[in-house]
């Protein structure tokens, strides 16, 4: 690249945004309606729709923490003002990771009460957490951020590392039970309102 | 989230023109041409658009509706200046029911003659029409708006009922007649111009 | 509406580059590798990719119109700078045709050599053609454009004239040869040169 | 096209990154469970996803390589501040073979281990990595650029020399191994350290 440090982060964020967008509206495509034999009646439609909800579920799981994964990004991105290669590739392998998302809520989709789906899924969320803390704590050490008391960096630590945290416990549940152990994911948000 | 409110809503504007845009152009995935059989001609073809009719009409109607949503977002993100993280979660919550446009309407471009198919697409228009109203509620309650006048916080109000109107109406037109009630929707527009 | 005449197309701009950008990317979605039964060797692979040849040519023929159309809004927005509630319907009228173009790809890649299929994308894009025409006819009427001379809108008009003619003069080759019909936009890009 | 020379870059930019985003989201399509029958337990599941690892790696691969191609747009439009039509087209051309990638990649994800498949793909990246070196090489011969010493022009171009020469020595590759050929693009990373 001809320049070490990049004054603006403009495209990255609009990179970061589109593949977020995608993503979390690709998410849809994992509902469909199956192939129906005759006669079908709205008792079929119903019957359909309650065999759904695990992947409602799953839709609605996955679309909120990308949700909650953009918003930390957002507000990383609200401070940091600059960017190098280096952190340019974090982000790209963080992206990959967050791609990843609807193919892996396929898989819980799917087959939700078995343990192996549910792993998958929480990997897949466990680096999406692990690169986005990485690429906080880059960031804020390469000084790239302007304007940030380090009060600041300090909570965007933490959140971050609720992120990994809940993935892990996740993991830790799908022991006792594969079906239940994305509650893990809601303690982020009880987490979240201790720190902010 | 390090600040209680951000003084730009630029990135968020830009994931739901995202999602709205990616919503809109996946609606057109479920035309799909069934696999014909041989021999294909010109008649073949034509029948296969004629029953396809139906399709493009749920097509437009929903391309269409989420525009007006589209539009009726527009307008308020022009006067709110600010955000904060509830008026975040109830955008996300919103965006969830967008984005599931696609899946409510393969079910009634394919089921649109049975009323649970029809009610499902109107439950989740309504909850796209509450959310929204939710949204310019709280905003304006939180003074998030600037250079505004009580006049037209009243109008965009009045909109925002409007929507959730019509999906009640709809549904109560599926008692009557399934594959007309979309038909609700039109008194949107003639609703528009009678307040605007 | 709570404003008849917004001061900025920003976010119109940014749907409609987001809604190009994946109609324009859902096209290549039409190409897909057959269920191969085995033994599957090189052979097997040049033949399946020979048989789609008439499929690569309608994804880059597609692509290709595409581009162009959003070159002419491009230029169309350049000068455009107010809109009101009629113009934004027009803008997603004229989006409804452009999300339709992977569908209407889909039919002429696989059914190219009916007259049927090759008209319906020719009237895709007739519609299209049109409704840009008309777009740009309004708001030069309305006089939301600044900084443009009589001149230059003279030149916009007639570019627009030209895609419908190609898409007419499409529809009139297909009752000659439906498979060579598409040729006729070959004209857009020797129009375009004449009267740059 | 009524201007010869626009005065900005944003729209295409916007475009660009569009399709950037939605063609490395589009990737994971290629990554579905396939239809399983019962009995289904973990060992289905780990085996499924074992059975799934080429088609992990290519979907890095392509991610990583088409962000890559990105970073390096996104560098030459750090400095291109106006465009012309003849720019405009070989910027549409290169993203013409952007969007092709998911296909190519699908080939690659299904049958990597016959040479026909990675030739394929290879001939996708080489067509695009020529489009860029033409992009640049167009763009500063027409003086396009601001602010941006000969040193920089030239370090770029190397830079853009670097991606066909990784297809070329893919291609090469498949005559020995067509499954380890995509180590080649493995030397862009070492060559991209060596001139920056």
């Amino acid at each position: 690249m001809a320049k070490d440090v990049w004054e603006t982060t403009d495209r990255i964020e609009t990179l970061v945004d589109g593949i977020f967008a995608i993503a979390m509206t690709l998410l849809v495509l994992n509902l469909t309606v199956p192939e129906l034999t005759n006669p079908i009646g709205d008792l079929t439609i119903y019957a359909v729709l309650m065999g759904l909800i695990p992947k409602f579920f799953t839709y609605a799981l996955s679309f909120i923490l990308l949700a909650i994964f953009w918003k930390v990004n957002h507000s990383q991105f609200y401070y940091i003002k600059r960017i190098n290669t280096p952190l340019l590739w974090i982000t790209i392998i963080w992206l990959l990771f967050v791609a990843l998302v609807p193919f892996s809520t396929s898989l819980t989709g799917e087959y939700g009460n078995l343990q192996s789906a549910q792993i998958f899924f929480d990997l897949n969320l466990l680096a999406i957490g692990l690169l986005s803390a990485l690429l906080w704590y880059y960031a804020t050490e390469k000084k790239f951020t302007d304007e940030i008391t380090s009060e600041e960096i300090h909570k965007i630590r933490i959140i971050n590392l609720m992120l990994p945290a809940a993935a892990l416990f996740a993991i830790g549940l799908t022991f006792i039970s594969p079906s239940w152990s994305s509650l893990a994911y809601a303690s982020i948000i009880v987490g979240e309102r201790l720190f902010k």
